[in-house]
């Protein structure tokens, strides 16, 4: 008896940007798997005698490694659970997804992917802005300001990121935005280009800053709260 | 009186992935404008008395041009109706969304945008792949195969695109992926990079062709299909 994964993107965490099918997903899950960014208002919605697993960094505790997190999923899975993999915003970006689809491809457990709406979409619309826009920005490109080791990555591609017609959204921005802002400026890019600062999207407690790439990396040197940040930057970004 | 206007992005057509909010704002409307891509499942969510608006290029009369679309916005919210302007996917991607809501600016008309799932997000769970992957995609970026004129847009960052690390993502690329590839591969991008094909995606006649830059150019440059069409290549392609 095999059960079955679906992956659900929950979107950035407005329980009403849920998909219909992420919401029919989780009424019927037998177990839900999440992450510390999963909001509680979300896992309400969850049959009563389902099982959370909590999976995430901060629940007082050292958050489990990945290889432990892909260990529970297959056993809930060969348990014959239907097992709902909760992501916040899209699950296909910056998830961490493909390590989890090895594991179960590994295990003959078969799943599918929710996609959801991308936090740079939540953004995007929390700020008011298009991410795209004919002429001046007809590209537009996600990046996660961690590496492997939770550093800026050093083999970025400059000419992709310091681009002054694309739209960048960089996710996981709060730590590594100044050093990315520092090869930006040696790449060519102009100091002013505007920039937002966008932190908690989709939570009540959602915090919008607008200024330039400049101005943000001082505010974000300076350290302060640690909530969940992205950072958008581009032409697009002086629209908000 | 002055009504509202919801700019909501429905997803990439199958109902299910639309977002609580979206099926909300369907639900109430006054008045809903939308494309040739909206599926007629989705607008039958709405009122009985709802006013339906076409302002897309498939009625089989000439479509609309954008200022006519401007003007039957700003008119329909003018009215004090609660508009609802239905884009395909995410709303803010590829959407023009800019150019109404500058005319909703103008005319001093109070809006919000609702995400949506992207059509990119759509088509990699359907295909099965995430988007982003440690290591050998850190970067995803978006990008439209039709300038203003129809044509490749010839200010291409060909360095950002031809990145073998990256996952790009091609809207409406049936007509010009020949003339990009031909560009990626001037640009030192290898001829078998993985290339994924989705047509229709969240449609029931989804359609998905796995190959590489090289064969799908040749696919489409013997036409085919007029269908919507989405390429994603890179690395993730391969695990396809």
């Amino acid at each position: 008896m095999s059960g079955f994964v679906s992956f659900v993107g929950a979107g950035p965490g407005d329980p009403d940007l849920l998909t219909i099918k992420a919401a029919a997903r989780l009424d019927t899950a037998d177990a839900i798997l999440f992450d510390d960014l999963a909001s509680r208002t979300i896992l309400d919605r969850a049959r009563r005698d389902v099982k959370l697993v909590p999976v995430g960094k901060r629940a007082g505790r050292p958050s489990p490694s990945q290889a432990e997190v892909n260990r529970l999923l297959v056993e809930h899975a060969q348990a014959g659970l239907h097992v709902v993999r909760l992501k916040s915003g899209d699950a296909g970006i910056f998830g961490r997804l493909e390590e989890e689809i090895d594991a179960l491809r590994k295990a003959g457990i078969a799943f599918e992917i929710v996609p959801g709406v991308s936090a740079a979409s939540a953004a995007a619309a929390a700020i008011g802005i298009p991410l795209t826009r004919r002429e001046q920005a007809r590209r537009v490109q996600f990046v996660t300001g961690h590496g492997v080791n939770g550093q800026l990555p050093d083999d970025l591609n400059m000419a992709a990121l310091a681009d002054p017609r694309a739209t960048t959204v960089v996710y996981m921005a709060r730590r590594t935005f100044p050093a990315l802002v520092e090869r930006l400026l040696e790449s060519g890019m102009a100091p002013e280009t505007p920039a937002i600062l966008a932190e908690n999207v989709g939570h009540q407690d959602q915090r919008i800053t607008k200024s330039n790439i400049t101005g943000l990396a001082r505010v974000l040197a300076e350290g302060g709260p640690s909530a969940p940040a992205i950072v958008l930057y581009g032409p697009l970004a002086e629209e908000a």
